[in-house]
């Protein structure tokens, strides 16, 4: 038996809040963009909608009440707040790359707010990834190495990047501000060599096919060390829980434990990215029942997964409240 | 090869900001308590760290900087709000539960602080979890049935309790408030029989053995429909990456997807527990070369797992950019 429409529900409950364009409605909802313009074409052929002047509109009443924003307005909902060292690195960043190269088609490209580059550095710090560590990033059209390296709290960083545009500004810019970041051009469907366990923390967006995602982690996860950490970009926008699952599954199997699940961490706005000329080459735009224009509001957010390279042990499964971890609960008879 | 210790690092930066004591370091680390211990056991052994009046105090310096603290402090890093219907709830279930039943060792009772009650509805509301929805609760020390139906958002709620105290305190207070919670007094290790596939939500704080884990889950997974979540509270503290591990394995393979997880989201109070009698029967207490008291700071915290139960797709693999989800990333020959 299948449950009802969580899907039906977070579109109803914030088109009642207000009339919304599809861009503004796709941070309201949680599903993949494919199942939310099923579910919209679905709701305007039922008449429970309407698409006017580019919004949705609903057509009757619905018992739910209007959308409650549940996020802390101080640090937009990310737990993290940015000052001292990522304040300063963050702002040294801005500065530095103010002409830095926009996205290309070519390579599935697109920039994340640098405010998130530094929320990201903050988490890692947090977990002892940034601090004399050494980081290696596939593929860098975010700059997340010159972020980390403006912070002066990694022991080293490598990028390894195919495009020649990013490699000669992180070049470009690492020399100018002396600081230390070894760059490499490199195919990534092919063996890591010689950067084989040299790393304790690799960082990375991988594109969104299964292909994608498992030929980066791959990769990553070959760089780095036993106890080493991987921090991974994954949308619910363009892979669906299905594909999390098998995604999900593979990390396990090759002994990556998922330590954090982020949602929606890191945003990608469109005045950065001066992408509308992409548009047009998005299947989505030809997709549609109800006619789409360039997006009027930032809509495109990625998920921060942190995994770690673990072994396997075998647990005593013989009691349901201790084990030989479990010291903290009261132990029987003593 | 091994990376260098990440838990070592974790700690000198924080006893370097300032000497600590046991339980305060608990939340400036992420490891487990049996790992945290053999650590400052080593340390102390190689006389880079002392033990003094029940703190911690470096002996020689350290090149790391002093720990910075990277949270939110408006939310305390959870980045969710309490405001309107949570707050509400939270005020009135404060005032109702002044006399609720205290935890004994006999089910491995503890008690997170409402606030977090409060949390984490306001996030199963984000997630289109609770308006509307057919909730059940696996054990309920906590009394998050009794929160989630002071909000006046979900459908039903059911409990299944084993603790008599508990199953009647919930029953006196929803007949006083006349609110509708069915209370089921039922053995979890058996089939859960006719509430099978009845609800969309499922929420439990499991015992932290892996027995205890996949029984409490399994039932959870049992009573919930395809699509249906649940809400599973996991801590680092009792259960090392090894155990999350096979936790995760487990889940995978029964079709339940981890959408989120919310580290150390839900902090358990020495005050609201009143448990200083529990410590004298924890086998940690007896495992330490240095000699622990009684805690005089909050230490347990518990991370929260969103899990999804979800149907098995393929996915072709055949382009590194594209497949039938990536409906914006810029198509070939468009």
């Amino acid at each position: 038996m299948s449950r009802k429409s969580r899907l039906k529900k977070q579109l109803l409950r914030s088109i009642k809040t207000s009339p919304k364009t599809f861009w503004q409605l796709i941070p309201e909802q949680d599903f993949s963009l494919k199942e939310l313009v099923n579910e919209l074409e679905g709701l305007i052929r039922d008449g429970v909608i309407e698409y006017k002047n580019n919004e949705f509109l609903l057509n009757g009443s619905t018992e739910l009440k209007p959308r409650q924003n549940v996020r802390c307005g101080y640090c937009s909902g990310s737990g993290l707040k940015i000052d001292n060292t990522f304040e300063e690195a963050l702002r040294k960043f801005e500065k530095l790359t103010e002409n830095r190269p926009l996205p290309i088609a070519e390579y599935d490209q697109g920039l994340m707010h640098p405010v998130y580059l530094a929320k990201k550095a903050a988490f890692m710090y947090e977990r002892g990834d940034i601090e004399g560590e050494e980081i290696i990033v596939l593929g860098d059209d975010d700059l997340f190495s010159l972020y980390a390296a403006l912070t002066g709290l990694p022991e080293k960083i490598t990028v390894i990047e195919l495009d020649d545009r990013i490699t000669g500004f992180i070049k470009k810019i690492a020399a100018k501000e002396k600081v230390k970041i070894e760059v490499l051009k490199k195919d990534l469907s092919r063996a890591i060599g010689i950067l084989e366990e040299s790393f304790s923390v690799f960082v990375s967006e991988p594109p969104e096919s299964l292909l994608g995602l498992k030929m980066f982690v791959r990769a990553g996860m070959s760089t780095i060390k036993n106890r080493g950490a991987g921090y991974v970009g994954l949308t619910t926008l363009e892979s669906s829980l299905s594909k999390w699952l098998s995604f999900e599954e593979w990390l396990l199997s090759n002994n990556a434990v998922i330590t954090d699940i982020l949602r929606d961490f890191s945003l990608y706005p469109e005045d950065i990215n001066k992408w509308s000329d992409f548009y047009s080459a998005y299947p989505l735009m030809k997709k549609t029942d109800f006619k789409l224009n360039i997006p009027e509001s930032d809509w495109y957010a990625s998920s921060l997964l942190r995994i770690e390279k673990v072994e396997r042990e075998n647990f005593d499964e013989e009691d349901i409240y201790m084990d030989e971890e479990t010291i903290v609960t009261p132990g029987k008879g003593n």
